[in-house]
């Protein structure tokens, strides 16, 4: 087999067998294959793109490519639960003890942010003494001890996932649904979950911009997770606006807290929610509407709150602040964002709130950049929302005014105003599972 | 400019500007742009195209990329022929001193062969003393005494197109109009002729086996040509059987010469008057059909074969091999090859039958490989030629009986044999110029 005729046979728009998806994948991480092959392919990959049995294919391979979390001694109805992306996004925060509280037990395997949208690991990493890092022994441990676990990637998952979308990220071709859908979902498979559910996001602050995209998107995902063996199940949920009032990482597990006290955002309780149900409707049968009604319980009567505290001390955090929120790590300045405008916030170009929160110190531009954990941006108002001019639109929080100046200035740029009153976007798009897509109602 | 955003758009299939075509064209012959993002550049070309605008200003980028041939001191009629490649195929060693005999100024610079095409250079040095390798000053002073001079491209011509070529060679990014079209014609234009007369082959042993794709070729090349200043005129020709009946080094130049003496094969003759006719057409004024007269004149009244004589000499080359062709590099073996049919030679695989002459020592597979000059065939039937079983269709010529047995064996493989009369290939197809496609009609 030769990566020549691989190439060709690409470039041409033909089917990729099997056999030479993983002679590539299985080259390229052994640096048989040289760079310069491996991005010829994926260019070609991006515009002839690959039909779901190539998707699958080169999932596995990836997937197979390095370690493979040994999930044996969890039960059967162990659930991973994966967001293409968001900003404010910190469902996970609230939807793995959630679902544990509803009796699933949550493997759940993080990432850390990059660009304009957060990770989750980096928000755990702001409750002080949190470890992510857990070895795999450790982590099956907490999991069975308290039902869920959040860590970060450790080991070697995936690894030729890891050097193709280096390689991607900078030949231009990160943008291609076989490609995006095969690097989320072969970590998915290595992290050996046998339920996934897949939150893809829509809008000016998700990856996929549009409705058309996220489903192809979502449909990829769905496809391949059941051609491998996994029940998988995705939402397409909306990213017009920040999710929340929070974004920033202690400022959004704070907002987390909250929530899962009762006492949260209601397009965030909901959406939290509807996962959660989602989640143990597929793993432990039943349908979501029960499910999403003992959630609302489990909220209220204060057994969701105490599961995340019980995996926050598993996991050696302090959970002193989660009843303390004033012991957060406390950014070095703020500033009140006053609105240049009367009138109805008609839009939120939330990519570009997502861009404030990276300049107030909260995010990274590249791998190697640290982060401010206390800076972000509290919102005030969201799409709908009538202002009059100089009332106060949020508040931007970082190490000193000059950022502050910075962030908000870039936030305020990001906010459309109209006199005519505005309907705030969607929340809930599509359901797609194995048996089709459907409208996503309430 | 980045070149990330250059592969996003032409993975998009949108047009790059000028500047950032010379952007990559440069920074790729620097060593600043990584073969990574080369090969994804080179990818999305095949795949989306590139309009006239841009193949020709890939072209003059590649063309300036390094030396640039001083031809101020040569006269404004000054030409160039180039020929794609095909099998058998010694029309320069005929037109070059043809052309000048009938008073255009040759300055031709030529490679050597590869895989199943000859080369100008190989073919030339097959005379004992020849010098391909002349300095810049040395061919100009050739060209100024004799009128024409054939050389090897020495100096850093195009260098970016060297670099590019390997790239493309090990990313299967070969086959490409705009790509093709560019490659030849930096070469020519960085030779610096104000005239180029371009011989498309087309066939089963050319690099276009399609009319089609030739014909795109013709256009492109001719459009890049006019374009950047030079008077440029394509002919399409037939490459469905080999030209002449000599195929390898030495073998070719002796037939050349004995069509330089009026004495040649009706095809070679025809194709080399033609070529030559045009080239005094389109430098000199006046139409071909004269100039093909005038040009049977001088192959008829030894002015062509004198002409030629001259470049040898000029070049030091031993002219005595000119009129002694006994003394040309001898095979160490000879074989007749027996048709195993009787019956109308019907079809000629000519790229099989350039791929047995690579077998009898006469070509390369690689670049290092070194070449046995004297090794070839010579045909006796072509395609629509009747033949009994075991009738001589030609010889094969090596340095062993071993290689002519495989030679043999090859080349009788590549002939189709049918009971009823059948007529040869056409020879002349299309005539591309900047006004338009016309048929090439003798």
């Amino acid at each position: 087999m030769r990566m020549y005729d691989i190439l060709t046979k690409k470039k041409l728009g033909q089917e990729l067998s099997k056999e030479e998806i993983f002679f590539f994948v299985d080259g390229f991480t052994k640096g048989e294959i040289p760079d310069y092959q491996a991005s010829a392919l994926t260019m070609a990959i991006c515009i002839q793109g690959m039909n779901d049995r190539e998707t699958a294919d080169l999932t596995m391979a990836m997937a197979c490519s390095g370690d493979m979390a040994d999930t044996s001694s969890l039960p059967e109805t162990t659930a991973d639960k994966h967001s293409t992306g968001g900003v404010g996004d910190k469902t996970s925060l609230i939807v793995i003890p959630l679902a544990a509280a509803l009796g699933v037990t949550m493997a759940k395997m993080s990432g850390r942010g990059l660009g304009h949208t957060g990770g989750t690991v980096d928000k755990l990493e702001s409750i002080p003494g949190f470890q992510t890092a857990l070895a795999p022994r450790a982590f099956l441990d907490v999991v069975q001890k308290t039902g869920a676990a959040m860590v970060g990637q450790s080991g070697n998952f995936a690894p030729a996932d890891k050097k193709l979308y280096a390689l991607r990220d900078v030949t231009a071709t990160v943008e291609s649904i076989p490609l995006i859908a095969s690097s989320i979902m072969s970590k998915k498979l290595a992290a050996g979950a046998n339920h996934i559910l897949l939150d893809v996001k829509v809008g000016s602050g998700a990856f996929m911009e549009t409705r058309e995209e996220a489903l192809k998107l979502a449909q990829t995902m769905v496809e391949i997770g059941e051609r491998s063996g996994k029940k998988t199940l995705a939402l397409l949920t909306g990213m017009e606006q920040p999710l929340g009032f929070a974004i920033g990482n202690a400022l959004e597990v704070q907002e987390a807290i909250k929530t899962l006290q009762g006492k949260g955002p209601r397009d965030l309780t909901e959406l939290s929610l509807r996962l959660a149900a989602e989640i143990a409707g597929m793993t432990l049968g039943g349908n979501w509407q029960d499910w999403y009604k003992k959630g609302e319980e489990a909220l209220q009567n204060g057994t969701a709150f105490l599961k995340f505290a019980e995996i926050v001390q598993a996991q050696s955090g302090d959970t002193d602040v989660l009843y303390h929120p004033e012991k957060f790590p406390a950014a070095g300045a703020k500033m009140e964002v006053l609105s240049p405008e009367t009138g109805y916030l008609s839009a939120m170009d939330t990519k570009l709130c997502g861009i404030a929160c990276v300049e107030l110190g909260a995010g990274r531009q590249r791998k190697e950049d640290t982060i401010d954990l206390s800076a972000g941006i509290l919102l005030r108002k969201k799409t709908g929302d009538f202002v009059s001019r100089g009332e106060c639109l949020g508040e931007v929080y970082a190490a000193n005014t000059q950022l502050c100046k910075k962030g908000a200035e870039i936030l305020v740029s990001a906010l459309s105003f109209q006199e005519t009153p505005v309907l705030p976007p969607p929340l809930f798009l599509d359901r797609v599972s194995q048996n089709g897509t459907e409208p996503l109602d309430l």
